[in-house]
């Protein structure tokens, strides 16, 4: 489906599932909502921390559409939003018109899905869209270098491989530094924090077969993860793996 | 000189000069100094024109020291600092401490003195170095992304150049990516809307012989020409050619 159209599908509230595999050619964006009071801190966060929170755009105040999406509403062209209130997820809604205000910032952050398009494109299967669920992401150790309010733990997705596959299936990742990149792990969950493998803090849990290695990506629900500690008065964001479908392509982002 | 000891010279106001060749193989910053309230609409129009304003590091309101200058403070360690209020500029100061505010932001932003340092070693003359001069400095017609009340043209720096020198001075300068790196022009000033070569806008005028190429890179003082515009209540900057020097070495920034 064309991007323009998912979009549209979005908005009329036709389409409301996870966008994985959907307009799999286009760049899709995790997004962060926030009063401008809190928008310095935020950007200064993402900055520092590229590597799960690669900023692709920055819609400011008193604007709604995308430049990289042309006749788009980021109050309706998201299937599922969550809204934190004081850092607690209060309510999952597929429309925020009735939340927005008029010093609302949102900010476009890079995602994974881009970079599992040109996985798939190498003729390596993604298990989790082969079995049509959302990935499986976990809460780590590491620590995310603090800005302001916000800080945390790094947020990781996971894609188990056959282990011949990895060094491939990095470069391939690789190729897009800012969709998160090259992995920042793989093997041992519990080297970097994670206790149990089968209870992802977000997203659906996912067996790994013997011959197989989890893989590890810093994920753009970091920043979720550091409103929790931020506690903000407000903060919408995409529900995780409902993202916002943008009209640039994944290729576009791919550096030689 | 030691850059820590270049640093303590400043601070005691024995040395108050342009900083150019001093501390060579050290880099040297920009510095823009803002009230927070301020400081999300100037980040961002730093990523969106990151060839003119590339942001090194930002100290955070409450802070003084950068982690890139060990026991530094950026209130006295700067040899000359400017004054603007409401986009005019009031005074020139050795010290801020009158002026600090506990709210104040620290952008350090990188300069091409970083690139100039490898062209010497590259044992090509700078002339402006050569002649213990200021670089000059010109107002183009070329607009900058605009990003909340900062807007306004493009500024650069100008360094004569022998024709067959060009291509060599663009690819040592294109190494350094987040201090300038490609030129953005060379040859004619007006076509880039620059009337009169030798009345630059900032730093000081100098001659350009016949065998001679101007060269033209964006420029650290883009910022201040944006605060001409913005008119923030205050705005305090480092006087063009008076930097902020760090610890850091030119060679770190360098890209293979």
């Amino acid at each position: 489906m064309e991007a323009r159209q998912l979009r549209k599908k979005i908005r009329q509230g036709v389409f409301d599932g996870t966008t994985s595999g959907a307009s799999g050619e286009n760049v899709q964006a995790n997004i962060v909502i926030l009063p401008k009071s809190y928008a310095f801190d935020f950007l200064l966060y993402a900055m520092r921390n590229q590597k799960a929170v690669p900023i692709i755009e920055v819609i400011e105040d008193g604007k709604v559409e995308s430049i990289y999406a042309e006749g788009s509403d980021i109050r309706t062209d998201v299937p599922k939003y969550n809204i934190y209130k004081e850092g607690v997820l209060t309510e999952t809604v597929a429309d925020i018109r009735d939340y927005w205000q008029s010093d609302f910032v949102t900010f476009l952050i890079g995602c994974s899905f881009t970079f599992e398009q040109a996985i798939l494109e190498a003729d390596i299967e993604v298990k989790h869209i082969k079995q049509g669920r959302n990935v499986a992401m976990y809460k780590t150790d590491i620590a995310t270098t603090s800005a302001g309010i916000f800080s945390g733990e790094l947020v990781v997705s996971m894609r188990p491989f056959e282990k011949p596959l990895v060094d491939r299936v990095s470069d391939i990742t690789a190729q897009f530094p800012n969709m998160h990149g090259r992995p920042v792990h793989y093997g041992d969950p519990s080297a970097i924090g994670i206790t149990d493998i089968m209870h992802p803090e977000y997203g659906e849990a996912i067996d790994i077969g013997e011959d197989e290695v989890p893989v590890f990506w810093a994920c753009g629900v970091t920043p979720q993860n550091a409103a929790l500690n931020a506690k903000p008065e407000i903060m919408i964001t995409h529900a995780p793996g409902h993202m916002f479908v943008t009209d640039m392509y994944n290729e576009d982002f791919k550096t030689t």
